[in-house]
């Protein structure tokens, strides 16, 4: 199912573990890495063994499934459940900002109040939700990144924040996903490639997927971005999304903001990238969005080594900012290219009739 | 006559040797080392021992100086004068954005075209020379201080780029020396310290020199400007300048345009902060201005360490940028607060008037 040779995120055969590639370790080493308990794979999370919004959800469902079957037999049904209940809370508290690891752990909670026989029988329906959930976000990301392609025009000059590729989902990717579908039709596609600090998502995963997959790039420091687009050497934004509300606005890596201002000033068209599961209609605009700040060390320690100003530092370090809906083109998703308001009603309808149309 | 606890540039007393605190090692090694030729001064101008356009100048100047201390007796008074005419060119040519530079050595060349009786005599006109240029820097700076302070409302946020402090110059610094005027004059300032990649010196210079001055201050990510003015976190932009054209077009640290398309989207003044010596009159526009594309390397190993993408990826590295003027403010000079066009009578003026009332 997958194309790629590397996948970021999958279940063992023996249902005992869920299988990360270490994303802290490449582009120097590809590991892979067993996960053999919700906790662990929640760990994994917050350390960002895996990363990216859509990578994160179907890690949690996995994470929940490999649970699952590690505590059949252990406890009685009631503390099963309940264990497994725990498991969901602990997953979703892992990382605040993406909307996919909560909507994830919804549809396996659903499970969880439902009547089975025995624990057998709900572990085997937890392993087939986490599995299709892997398999949809597949099937999602290749619809998304046809659809994307429709905006590429041949030669394109492509700016691209932080990594949005098969490593943050299952394969394919967002945004990058689009690039390289656009690389597959034969569109001579560059892409410039910000190094996305403080933890250089760019350099070090989007440098790696591009070359595996010899789609011509350059590497730039972000704050470059402006001299590209004003030398006029930028055709197109294209980045990701942790979370989009009803509105439109929408949470991402830290210097989406800066970029989509950028991008406005010198009448440069800026999309969103983003399954519709990373939409979360429950809240009206982006104020209500949640930014995650982490460690100062991102910032202190850019290899992650010698620090490189005095550790007492006084360091302000959010992970996400929010992009006004006003200052986007369009949202990519798997439906279409989409403007907002998204409410509920329109989601739910969307979901569906992506789905009835189908086939995973 | 410095009124820091160091001094990023200085003569030895024996006249022998340039003295540079090396900012490589910063903050972690307080550091100074001995240059004992123009070519010495040249190599540690290029691998920035040194850096900032005042710096490099008061540098240049000081090689310069210690080369025709170097060399006394060694030649003939016309092979004397060659060399040094060699020497000249030498540094002029060891980084190519600053202006003060080649305005420093057309100082200097200037005496090695005049009538003197001895070398003796010739090398005590250079030493006056460059000891005279680095007193003026002082001088200049103090002004620019003061002047500067006018615009910095109390307890005001500042976001500053890369390190303009008595580190890029002789003392004061131009940015960091208003910022610290501003702080002795009890402004309760606070600066968000841009961290500038790719060489950091955010991070690591301005970091140190606020934590010498006991100025609060925040260290970010570059890409993080954008998100703090959207919070509204931040009332004014200071940034220095590597070289001003007549129109007022800035070259200056890359990331420096970014900064101003964001200070222009969100209405928040945006000064540049520079000695009258880093306008060049002989330029029209920016686009004349020579943009200094810096190693791979600088963004492929952060802490000058290990490789965060592969060694063969393709990088873009451009060190400076232009900021067109209209998206300047003003520009904070040792005369007042200027608005382009600088034409060379005007500049011409300004200096002599400037001279006449200070007492270096």
């Amino acid at each position: 199912m997958v194309t790629n040779p590397y996948c970021s995120v999958q279940l063992a055969e023996d249902h005992k573990s869920v299988v990360l590639l270490d994303q802290r370790r490449l582009p120097n080493l590809k590991e892979y890495r067993n996960f053999y308990s919700a906790s662990e794979v929640a760990e994994a999370i917050r350390e960002m063994v895996v990363r990216g919004a859509p990578a994160i959800g179907v890690a949690a469902g996995f994470g929940i499934a490999v649970e699952a079957h590690r505590l059949l037999n252990l406890r009685d049904f009631e503390g099963y459940r309940k264990e497994l209940e725990m498991a969901c809370d602990l997953l979703e508290r892992s990382r605040p900002t993406a909307v996919n690891l909560s909507w994830v752990v919804q549809r396996i909670r659903k499970l969880l109040s439902q009547e089975y026989n025995s624990q057998e029988s709900l572990e085997r329906a937890i392993m087939k939700e986490a599995s299709l959930i892997s398999s949809e976000d597949v099937a999602v990301n290749y619809s998304i990144a046809k659809i994307g392609n429709q905006l590429i025009p041949h030669r394109a000059n492509i700016l691209h924040l932080c990594n949005t590729g098969a490593l943050a989902t299952v394969d394919w990717g967002t945004a990058l996903g689009v690039i390289r579908m656009g690389h597959i039709a034969g569109k001579e596609i560059h892409v410039w490639v910000c190094e996305t600090r403080p933890r250089l998502q760019g350099a070090k995963l989007t440098t790696w997927e591009l070359q595996q997959q010899n789609i011509p790039m350059t590497l730039i420091v972000d704050s470059a971005a402006g001299y590209l687009m004003q030398m006029k050497k930028v055709d197109l934004c294209l980045v990701g999304a942790d979370r989009v509300a009803s509105n439109g606005d929408t949470a991402n890596k830290i210097g989406t903001y800066t970029m989509a201002c950028l991008a406005r000033l010198h009448h440069i068209p800026f999309y969103i990238v983003t399954p519709l599961s990373s939409i979360d209609a429950n809240i009206i605009s982006g104020d209500e969005i949640q930014i995650e700040e982490r460690l100062s060390d991102e910032i202190l320690r850019p290899s992650g080594e010698s620090l490189v100003a005095s550790e007492t530092t006084s360091v302000y370090n959010p992970a996400f900012d929010i992009t006004p809906a006003c200052f986007i083109s369009g949202f990519v998703t798997e439906v279409g290219i989409l403007q907002p308001p998204f409410t509920l009603q329109v989601l739910a309808r969307l979901k569906k009739e992506y789905a009835s149309r189908t086939i995973t």
